[in-house]
Parts: C-alpha cells; structure tokens; sequence
C-alpha cells in the first residue's frame, strides 16, 4: 500500500461527516489529521473522538497551514467551496470539493485557474458517477454496446422536500439537484450540452413557490453529438429516491433501475409486494461516496488527472444557468449565449 | 347475446385485414357483411373468403348503400378518413374510424359535424387505451392511487423505420407517430394540453430528413391541470416495441413495462437474459385491438358515448400541429394560438 | 389453407367448452361438426348456437358413427376417456384426450394398442407443453444453452382447492394435478424418471384429508440422464396459479416466472405493488389451449406423430402411481417395480 | 458507545482475514488484540500491520491467556472449533465460532456444557441469517404475513467446485455446504427438522465422487410444525451464487431473489442481458458479515443470548447426520432415530 494519505475535512455537517466517517472505517489508504468546522462544539468533538479524529479546530487555517496535511475535503456551505479551493491549492494541497463549486461562473474560473498554478488534484464530488449502476451504463456506452446515443433519459426524484430554509439559501433546483443530473447528461453522453429548455412548476408546496424556486421540472437538452436528452426532477417522489437512466442509441438500449433495500416480495391476493427505492442518497450511493475518495486517493497515489475534474465542475454549472434563464424567459437557451 | 353488429370494412390493407380477422374470429357480438378496397384483387378475395367474407368490392359505395350494414370501419388511407365518416355519418352507421381523423382541423370538424347531426356513434382507434398495461395505469391514476399528477413520461419507439415511401405521405412523425402518445397523454393525464414544446433530430437515416421528416423527438407538454409530460419517440429502437408510460404523482408513481414474448430468462456467466419486447403493436396490441371493438359495439348495443369519441379524434391533431410549429420555430407554441 | 378438419366434441362442461370455443373463434383449420354431452340440455344448446354449433346430442355415437366426422376431443369424464378413444381409434378417427388417459395402466394400454392398430393419431392434453414460457425453457434445455440438465425443479400451485365433491373422485393429487407437472418433468428434463419419492400433507382443508387426499406435496424425481427432479403442489396459493420451472445444468439455468395480468406497478411509501399471477389455469393457459389443438391440427393435416403422443399419457400415469406407493410406504419407488 | 470490545482472532485464512478487516474497518464497538494462526508467517504479518494489528503470533494460548481480551473469534479449522471454544470458555471469553461447531455431536455437546458452565456468549457462524434479504424473508414469516408456513424451498448453489483436496476434509457436501441450507429451514420456518430424506448426484465432476462426495443434491424435510421443506444444492452454478428462499403459506408466499453486482440491462435484438448474480458468499454476504459480528457484539454489551446460539449450532449437524444416513441408505431417516 502507499503511504497513507493525511488529510484535513472542511465542514463537519452531514456530508462532511459521511466523508469522515468513510475515511476512518472504509478508506485504508487515506487517515483523518484534523476536521475543521466554525460551529464545531462538545457534541461534534465526540463525534470526531469516536471515529479516532482527536484534532477538531474552528478555524479552517489550521488544515491549509499543516505541512503534514496532504489533501483537504471541502465538505463545508456552497460560498466558501471557491475561496477553501484557492487556498489549499495555494498551500499546495490536493482537493476535494462537493458539488456545486459556486454559483458564479467567474469565481469557478478563479478557483481553477489556482489549481492550474498550483498543480494540485481537483476532484469535484459528482458522486453518481461512482455508483455501480450507473457506471455500468456508462461503461456500456462507452464501450460501443448501444452504438452512438441518441436520447438520454434522467430521472431524478427526491423522496421529500428539503425545509424551507434550505430551499431559500440552496440556488434553487437547478443548482441544488439537477446540477447532478447536468453532470451524468455529460458523463453518460460523452458530449457536451449546447441548448437547454427548462420547464417547471410548483406542484408540491406552495411554500417553494413563495420562496421563488420549482418543486418539479422538466428539461431538454441538446448534445453537440446530435442527442437529446431529458431530466425530469421532483422534489417529492414519496416512496423514496428514484435514480434511473436510460441511453438509447443506434444499436439498442441501456438502462438502469433503482436499488432496493431487499430483493424480498411477498405475493397475496393484493398482488406482488416488494420493497421501495432506497430512501435517500445516503442509502443508494452509500457505496460511491466510499468510492469517490478511493478515486481521488489513486488520482493523487498514481498523479492521474481525478475522473471528475475542475472543469466537470463548471459545465453543469453553467447549463444550470441556462436552464434558469430558460425557465425565466420561457425558450429553449443555447450555452453559447452564456 | 345482442343480435349481431353487421359491420362493412373500409380498406383492407394491413389494418383493415387485422380488424377483419377480429371480427372474424374473436368478436361474436359483430359480423362483416363487406369488405371494401380500392384495390380489390384475387389474393384479396381468397383471403377474404378464408375468413368467411364471400362480399367483396371496389366500390365503399356498396357498404354506405347497403341497409343491412349496421357500422362501418374505417381502415383507408388517411386523406379518405373524413370524407368516409361523412358518407357513413349521412347513412346512419355507426363509425369506427382509425387514426388520425385528418391532418386539417376544418376537415376533421366537418366530419364531426356531420356525426353528431345524424347522431351516430363515432370511435376512434387509438387501440392503446385497451391496453391492458396503459389501461391499468390510467384505472389507478383516476382511482386517485398516485394522487394528483405531476410529470407524465410516455416513452413510444418504433422497432424500425417504415419505407421512406410510408414516411413520405405519413404527415411526418408526429402526426404519424406521436399522436398515438398526445391522446396517451390526455388519457393519462385526464387533462387537456395547453402548451408545446418539441425537439428533434434526423439521428436513424438521412433519408428521413431528406424527406422533410424526422426521426428522433422528445416533445414537452404543459397541461391545464398544472402537470408536466414529456414524450420520447424514435423510429428505430432496434430491439422491438418500447411502449412504456409512467405518472408520477403527490402520492407516488405507476407506470408499466413492455410485454414480453415469453418470461422465461437463461443465467450464464455471461448474465441473465432474457427476451427483448414484443416485436411492433400487431404482438403487443393484439389483444388491444380486438377489446377497442368490443368497446365499440358495446356503445352500439348500449347507445353509449364511445370511449375514445369525435373530440378525442380531433385534440391529439391540434397538438401535433402545435409541435411541427415549435419544431420549426423552436420555441414554445400554445395550443391556443393555433 | 387445408380442408378444415371436422370435429365431434365428447364432453361440454368446463375443459369441453373452453375447447369448443376455441375451435370456432380461433382455431381456423378446425370446425365443428357436432357436440355430444350426457347432460346435454337447453342452456348448453343455447351456449352451442352461440358459437355457431346447432348439431348437439346426449348420444356419443352420433359422433363416432358420423363418417364426415374426421377427429373427436374427448373432454368427458376421466372413467370414459379409454372407452371413447378405443370407440374413436375404430372408427378410424383422430383423437384429442383429455389427460389423464385412465388411471388403470392395462386400460390405457388396450386404449393405445386400438390406436396403434386402427393407425390414427393420439394426441393427450398436456396443455402446458405448449405454453410460450416453458415451451422456450425446454427449447433451450433441447438446444444445449444449459448442457446436461442436472436438477429440474417444478413449482405448480393452484389457486384455491376444487370442491370436496370433486376431491372425492379425482383419483388424488398425484392423478389429477401433479400429473401435469409429471409431464413436464419428462418435457423438460428429455429423460424418463426411473424412481419417485413423495411427501405430502393435509395442511389447507382438514376435508381434503378425510377425502383420502392430500393437499400439499413434494415429490423428488430420479431421471434416468442422472438429473434430479423436485416438484412441489399445493391445491391453495391463495394469490393465483404459480406455475413456475427452473432446470439448472452444467453451463448454466433457464427458468420462467408466471404471466401477469399486466406489468403495471404502483410505487408508494409502502412499496413497489405489482399484480398477482393470472388467477388459474384458463388465464394463464388461455393461448396454450388453441396452441395445443393447432398442433393436432398440423399433425393431421400433416400426417405427423402428434407431439403429446399416446406413450406420453401413459408415462405420467405410471410415475403417478409410483408416488401414491412412496407416499403410502414413505420410501422411494422405482419405476420398475410397478 | 459502549466501551470497545477486545476481541482475539483464531485462525487467519480466508474467513478470519475477512472477519478482521471487518472489525478493523467496518465494526467500530470492536478492536482486535491480537492475532494467531499456527501458519503465522510475514505476509500475514504485513496484512495484520495493514489493518492495524501489530500483535501476532502462532499459539493459540497468548489470546486464551490475554486477561485483555473480551472475546474470541474461532476462524480455525472445523477440528479445532470444539477445543478452542471449550478453552476460550473455560478462560472466561465470549466466543464466536464458525460453522460448523464439529462433526461430531458428542463433541459439540462437551463444547456447549462447557460454555453454559462458564456463562459467556457463544454464537456460531450461520451468516445467512443476517442477509438483508433472507431476514426479511423471515421477518415476514414470522410476521404472520403469510400466515402458517406450509412449503420451505432454499436454493443454494455455489459457482464452481471446490479444490478436491478441499473436498477430501470437508466432511461432505451435507456438513460443509448444506449445513447453511438446514441452519435457514429452521430459521425460515420456526420449527425443527424431524425427518430427512437425501437425493444425490456426482454430476459435475467425477473426481468428487472418487473422494467419496457428491456435488449435487435434493433435501426434504419434515418440520414439526407440518410444514415440508426442500433444499437443493450444487457445487457448480457455472454463473455465480445462487442464493434464494421460498415460503409458501396458508395466506401466500413470501420469497427473495440473488443480488445483482448492478441493476443495469441491455436491451438489443439479442433480448435483454443484465449481470448474473454476485459471484460467491464474499460478494453476496459482504455486509451480513459485519452483521453477525455487530449482533455478536450487541449481545455482549446487551449481556443478550445470541441470535445464533448454542443449540442452533447443534441442529443442522443432526440434520446432516441424517441427510448422510439417508443417501447411504436410500431411505427417509428420523432426526429421533440418531
């Protein structure tokens, strides 16, 4: 094994935590030096005790000022994802950043454009792509399975709403929940968008509406490659995370279903029972989110350029713009006019 | 039993035979007394006779004349369909009439017109309402399982292309193809479209696009009870018939799968598999098809509406028109413009 | 087309009429000629115009002494199966049976000897040979797809037991229902089962018990290739007819699940609920049955061995009674002992 | 948390490495203490250090001896199993032992008195038990959803045979594979196993045979409760581990399927393929090992009787004492008559 791989986590909520904890008990070949968190308290030190992290701090300069610290985790709110990248590149340390890297276009550019200088990994944290299954479609396109796409389906329908508070501060649905689906577009493709129509309504809570986001949405993309693709999202599917796509192309199809926390049915008169969709994200790419380090681990080991890099960070960035303006203006938008 | 319909067939080609040997041999309640085509010849005789059908003639005038024909089907070619319900409606027979009524509105009103002056009854093929699947899905969204609706996703691809000379006269894809879809989505919805939003491409065969056709759509719909659809089609899936629908509603979802030819499945190293969808709509529609009769002599004998009347013939028209105009405009287009 | 073939049906209750029907609206190369019942009566006349029969008579022999009678169905009465194919065989038609042949061995075997002199064609209604799902899994076994069968595994369920009246002279569920799974052991496996071990139980109706019957069993097979075959009966799935095969080899397995009314699922915070299997043996077999008197038909018309031939209805037959001696002795019986 | 337990481990092949990671990675309310394995040598050594172990050795006595230790992992060969727990109990250490305790029942029962007399935790290795899917299975059963249990099927066939030097020292297919199958009749059903009736087979390879084995087997069984079982087993799937249970009760029936490496399918004119199974039991039963050790570790903090305790290590070595009898013999053998 390579030596260990020491790194600092900024943000200890509730990804932050998923990441530490994956560190600690599933990742051998990365160790926790230090997390740091503003609100770190009583109840989150015990936390960092129990998975053998003693090092907790509030203050964030104590991770990119530790020489010991190989690689840092940016697990903290959205605002601070562009100034924490700039400053662990300038500290010369490797990144790992959640998605999305900022809502402004400028200030993702400014981010990687220090990476760029600095020479260090970037890995953004599009986690699907690490899921098994849709890694497997992925993999088939790719591999010439379904001959060139033509249509690619995404479905992507949260179990419930996320409090109110939430949605006010998120960006909204595009840059909060569909940036994952912009990014699997791309990976599942291989082609880039280049038009986007957004359609959407408030059909769950009106409460979303006055906060002046969509619970529910549809949009068409257009690919360079001549694809059309569709993503329909739901802040409310009810019965659990519903994670599917779809890739038609030129010699068949490949899809993929959701997991299920059982394969067990039960068959009475009422019919054939069986168990929902996983719950949430935790539950379906519980795995990938071990993943996605075990990747960035080799990309920094093996000095790979990270299979989701900085610029896979702004594109679906970017098409989440277009769709706003599209949902605004009511037409389809080409990226072009961004 | 109620004495026997005694129907006349107009046109018997691909469909009108399928309807025939329906009526021949699957529908007690009904019998052919003529089968009329332009095209009359001895192979069509003999085949004829083989289902018991010793009338036969060029002339559609023998079937409006003949006082003994209680219903006529309608099974020519589309540019007749209008002018037949005219003929048939002023004899006093019932209609069955395949789809589309017409490509033009006024046509399609003064047909409807005509129907309920004389006041007979007018059913129209959408044979996938009889699905036994679709039929299943659009029982438990009206029977309020998934609440009220939100997104309706109809996926609708064709095994292969037709001959570019079908495709010539077909009245383009979505009037040929995805009209079918339009009356799934009101069916389905229970609601009336509004707004239109179609995206396609020529991805299958230049030829397509050389004829003013295209091959590969994904239209968006608004409706008027505030849910979202989207429709995907495509001329050549490869694999066979993929006809799948799916309501996502405030409650949770139903949707349905392709039938299979059998669901007998070979596990080997190389994985599971199984067989692909039933080939095109004369396998997975078979059963469809004869049930859509039964419907309507069931409204004949019972003096009902039938399922799928006049007003459902002529909406799915208005809204292929609002998508070639978004398709050629690409924007938006609302049904109310036209 | 050939010559339709004429036929005189034996028997019109439930088995008689579904195959009535069948001949006149599905079975073009078919009519019929005449029905014969004991019971014959005026619902039965009137059922028999219907569909098209006006040639009815409580006098078998009105069938067997009608020279233009060219094959009978016998649906009657297992006690007169021997009898009427002995009375059929003479009088040189072509004969369809109803399984069992007879449960006396020696009957059966003066039955098949006036077939075989009388140079007519046998076929026994083993209907499930000619379903769509275990047909194809006994394709595959045939063509290798599995290798050597190893281990043949048959679950056949019915839905609900039958009345304690028809317990009583159904000669026992070995007779009247594994017979069928007997069948298809032979089917499946292309092998003769050598030795029979048999487990049952009284577990559904304490009355199935003082009938002298079981209701719930388990038998294992010996085949003669090596192969070892398990079937498991209950007379009540309470959910529909579970009709299921598995045959595992050395390069892999191929198996079926049962048909569905529809593949509609409904998903809720409850679960993913689908439909039961189709309730019993007239829906789940409903193609079958036209499938297997298609294939006398061909047979006929085609002077072919019928592929359910007279030494077929006899094997089961003989397996049966080995299971009835296990189940009493509670040992394993060999077929040769008999 | 609790305080960690210390835990020794005995024996470091497969299943004890696979037990170790899991306590080094996965199961935080564990440590491990030390090490041993008479093979001990530096590779194993470099793995335990990998994990975090620095403590290694040969004798099996520096963990007995270890007032430290808490607890007992016996990992070792199935002829050591019975002396270890007796000295691991005798030494006052909760004990985990893989399955099964012995071969021998008298031997077992020494084991079992000396564990009551010391008063600690024994649970055995009946994994199974903890699959997500098998559980639920049971849960349901248990739960009265499908009322009294009347048919127990368990399918269970590993991919690929064993090395035949493996096969010489197993103690057969009944005590080294089916031994699982007995454990999970009891578990599923409620009830214990009376009688035993054993078809067998040398069909995959001869050389099993000539070590006096065999490699494909049927199972039925006799419950107390009425209920009738049957398990079959192979030593060759060819496509991976086929792992699946069938309840059958008097109000329906309740069933689980394999897991699949992904839920992704390709559909082509080919039909539809998706993965086979997961491989073997390291695949399919990754996350119920950390289950079982997490339950072993909650009846020790809980001081809770185990949920695979004593006696249910006993029963299945009873059954397949009998299976063993009732192949030689060729004869249904009585649990009461061992």
């Amino acid at each position: 094994m390579d030596k260990k791989i020491k790194v600092g986590i900024l943000g200890a909520g509730r990804i932050g935590k998923l990441h530490a904890e994956n560190v600690a008990y599933r990742i051998p070949m990365m160790e926790i030096k230090t997390i740091a968190d503003p609100y770190m308290n009583e109840g989150m030190e015990a936390w960092a005790r129990g998975i053998g992290v003693d090092n907790v701090t509030k203050d964030p300069q104590e991770v990119f000022g530790d020489p010991e610290i190989d690689a840092v985790l940016i697990c903290s709110s959205t605002d601070t994802h562009a100034e924490f990248i700039m400053k662990a590149a300038e500290a010369g340390k490797h990144i790992f950043c959640e998605k999305p890297v900022d809502h402004d276009v400028d200030q993702i550019n400014r981010a990687l454009k220090a990476v760029e200088v600095a020479g260090v990994k970037l890995q953004i944290g599009f986690v699907r792509r690490f899921d098994h299954n849709h890694k497997k479609v992925r993999d088939m396109v790719q591999g010439g399975k379904i001959g060139a796409p033509h249509t690619i389906k995404i479905t992507s329908r949260d179990p419930e709403p996320p409090p109110i508070e939430y949605v006010k501060v998120s960006g909204g649905l595009f840059f909060d929940m569909m940036i994952h689906d912009f990014d699997m577009a791309r990976y599942l493709s291989g082609s880039e968008v280049v038009e986007v129509y957004a359609k959407a309504a408030v059909l769950i809570d009106p409460a979303i509406g006055e906060a002046g986001d969509v619970d529910t949405a549809v949009v068409t993309l257009q690919f360079a490659n001549g694809a059309i693709g569709i993503i329909d999202n739901s802040r409310s599917s009810t019965y659990g995370y519903d994670q599917r796509v779809e890739v038609h192309g030129s010699k068949g199809c490949v899809q993929d279903f959701n997991d299920l926390p059982s394969t067990t049915i039960l068959t009475t008169k009422e019919g054939v029972l069986g168990d929902p969709p996983k719950w949430f994200f935790l539950e379906r790419y519980n795995e990938a989110f071990a993943e996605e380090l075990i990747a960035f681990a080799d990309a920094i080991n093996g000095d790979k350029e990270p299979v989701v890099n900085g610029a896979d960070g702004l594109k679906p960035v970017l098409i989440a713009e277009a769709a706003n303006i599209s949902l605004r203006e009511g037409r389809p938008v080409r990226l072009d006019e961004l």
